[in-house]
C-alpha cells in the first residue's frame, strides 16, 4: 500500500479510537469540552502512526497499538496545550484555530493539559489489566520516560530557559529537540514494537532510526520557517533573519543545513537492513517527514 | 504504637523514598531543582502515610505501598504548583515559602508540574514490572482514575469554574469537594489496600471510609479557615464573611458545620467495624484529621 493510503487507513483507525476513548462520562462538562477541542483539533497522527506501522511491520497486536497510540497522542496534545500557554510560547493559535487558552481561559487550559496527560496514563493501564503482558507495559513504560522529565518535558524547559539565555553551543541545539521532538518519536517507534517481541538488535536499530528521524524533523521544520520567513519577508536565501534564536538554519546556513538533512536520511534508512523483511513503512516516513510542507 | 509515632516513621520512610526516587540523573539541572524544591516542601505526607497505614493494617508489601506512597506524593505535589499558578489561585505562598513559580518562573513551574505528573507514573510503572502483580497494577490504575478527569483535575476545574460562576447549591459544593480532596485520600486508602489482597467487602468499606475522611478533611479546612478569619478581623463567630465564596461553614454555620464533622466522623468509624482485627490506625487517622489546627 502506498504511504499516503496507508497513513489514512491508520488516522482513520486512530481517530476512531479516539472518539471512543474520549467519551469521559465522569468528566465535568467543561473539562470535557476544553479536553476534546484540542485533540479533536488533531493533525497528522504521526506518532499514533509510527506504532501502528511499527506494530505491523514486526506482527504485533493493533489492538495494543491503537491503545498506545491513543495514550501517545493524548499526551502529544497536552503538550501543545501548556506550550501554548502565555507564561510559554504565547501562541494564540494553534493550527489555524484559537488555542486551547483563548477559548477556555488559561487555568482551565491548565487543567485540560493535566487532565489529558493524566488519562493518557488511565487509558493506557486499564488495557495493561486487560492485555496482561509485560512488553505491553514496557511500552507504556518507555513512553512515560520518553514523555517526562528526561524526555519531551525535559526538551521543553530547556527551551524555555534558552529563550532567556540563549542556546550557547551545538551540543545545546542537538540537546533540546533530542528530548523535544526525538524523545516522543522514539516512545511511539518503540511501544509500536513492544506490541510485538522485537529482539535487542530490532531495539537498538529502531532506537537509533527514531533518533534519525527525531532531528530529521527538526531540521526539515526549521528549514521550512527560514523559507516561509524569506517568502514572508523577501530576503535572500541562506539566513534566518526574523529572530535570534539558534537554529538549525540560523547554525549552518540553509544549505548545509538540507545537505545534513539528505545525510540523516540515509542513515536512518541503513538502519532499516537488519531487518529481513518489509520496511517500506518505515522508509517512506523518512520521506514524508523530509519532504513536507508543513 | 502511637499514630503520632506511626505517622512520623511511616514520614521518614516515605521521605527516604522521595529522595531515592528524586535523585533524577537524565534531568536537567532547573528543571530538576524545581521538582525538587517543591517535593522536599513537603507537607504533612497523609496521602503516603494512608497508603503504608492501611497496608500494614491488611498485611500488604511495604515495597509497594512505599512505590506508590511516592507516586500519589508526587502527584499531589504537581496539583498544588498547578494551583498556585497566577492563572489559578495566584498565591504566592505555599507551607510559608515562595509558591514555585514565584521562584522558578510561570513557565518553569507548568512544567515542573507536568514533569512531576510524567514522573509519577514513570516511578510507579518501574516497580509494575519488577512485581509482576495485578493488584498493584489495580492501584496504579486506581490512583490515576483519581487523580485525573474523573477525579482531582475535574475537581479543580469545577473549583475554578465557580470562582467566576459561584457554587449553586449544596450539591455542587459537595461535588467539588468530593473530587478536588476525597478522590486522593480514596487513591491512597484503596492503593494500600491494593498491596495485599483485599476481598469485595473490604474494598467497599474503605472506599466509603475514604469518602468520610475527605468530607471531614474539607469541611475542617473551612472552619479553620472561619476561626482563622475571625481572629484575624475579630469577627463574631458563624460567618466567614471574607468571601463570598460558598463553603460548608458559609452553608451551614459554623456551629452545624462542627456537627456534621463529628457525625461523619462517628459514620467514618463504624465503617471500619468490617474488619475483624487492628483498625487503631485508620480510627486514629478520622481524629487526626477532625483535630487538626492547620
Amino acid at each position: 500500500m502506498e504511504l499516503k493510503a496507508k497513513l489514512e487507513l491508520y488516522g482513520s483507525k486512530i481517530n476512531a479510537a479516539l472518539i471512543e476513548a474520549m467519551r469521559l462520562e465522569s468528566t465535568p462538562e467543561l473539562l470535557k469540552e476544553a479536553m476534546r477541542y484540542s485533540v479533536k483539533a488533531g493533525g497528522k497522527r504521526i506518532r499514533p502512526c509510527l506504532v501502528l506501522g511499527v506494530s505491523e511491520m514486526l506482527g504485533g497486536s493493533e489492538e495494543m497499538a491503537l491503545a498506545l497510540g491513543c495514550g501517545l497522542e493524548m499526551i502529544h496534545t497536552y503538550s501543545l496545550i501548556h506550550d501554548d500557554l502565555p507564561c510559554v510560547d504565547n501562541d494564540d493559535l494553534r493550527r489555524g484555530r484559537p488555542s486551547n487558552h483563548k477559548v477556555f481561559g488559561e487555568g482551565q487550559a491548565v487543567f485540560a493539559g493535566d487532565a489529558l496527560l493524566t488519562y493518557a496514563f488511565e487509558y493506557m493501564l486499564e488495557s495493561a489489566l486487560k492485555f496482561k503482558n509485560d512488553n505491553y507495559l514496557r511500552a507504556v513504560l518507555e513512553i512515560a520516560k520518553r514523555a517526562g522529565a528526561s524526555g519531551m518535558v525535559a526538551g521543553q524547559s530547556l527551551d524555555l530557559e534558552a529563550e532567556k539565555t540563549g542556546i550557547s553551543d551545538e551540543a545545546a541545539l542537538y540537546r533540546i529537540h533530542r528530548h523535544k521532538t526525538a524523545d516522543m518519536l522514539t516512545a511511539a517507534v518503540l511501544a509500536g514494537a513492544y506490541t510485538a517481541q522485537p529482539n535487542g538488535e530490532q531495539i537498538k536499530a529502531l532506537r537509533e532510526y527514531s533518533e534519525k528521524i527525531g532531528l530529521l524533523f527538526q531540521i526539515t521544520d526549521d528549514i521550512l520557517d527560514a523559507q516561509g520567513d524569506e517568502k514572508l519577508m523577501g530576503k535572500t536565501l541562506g539566513k534566518d533573519k526574523t529572530s535570534s534564536k539558534l537554529t538549525f538554519v540560523s547554525l549552518y546556513g540553509i544549505d548545509k543545513a538540507k545537505a545534513i538533512a539528505e545525510t540523516t536520511a540515509e542513515e536512518a534508512e541503513a538502519l532499516l537492513g537488519v531487518f529481513g523483511y518489509n520496511t517500506d513503512f518505515l522508509r517512506d516516513m523518512i520521506h514524508y517527514i523530509k519532504d513536507r510542507n508543513n
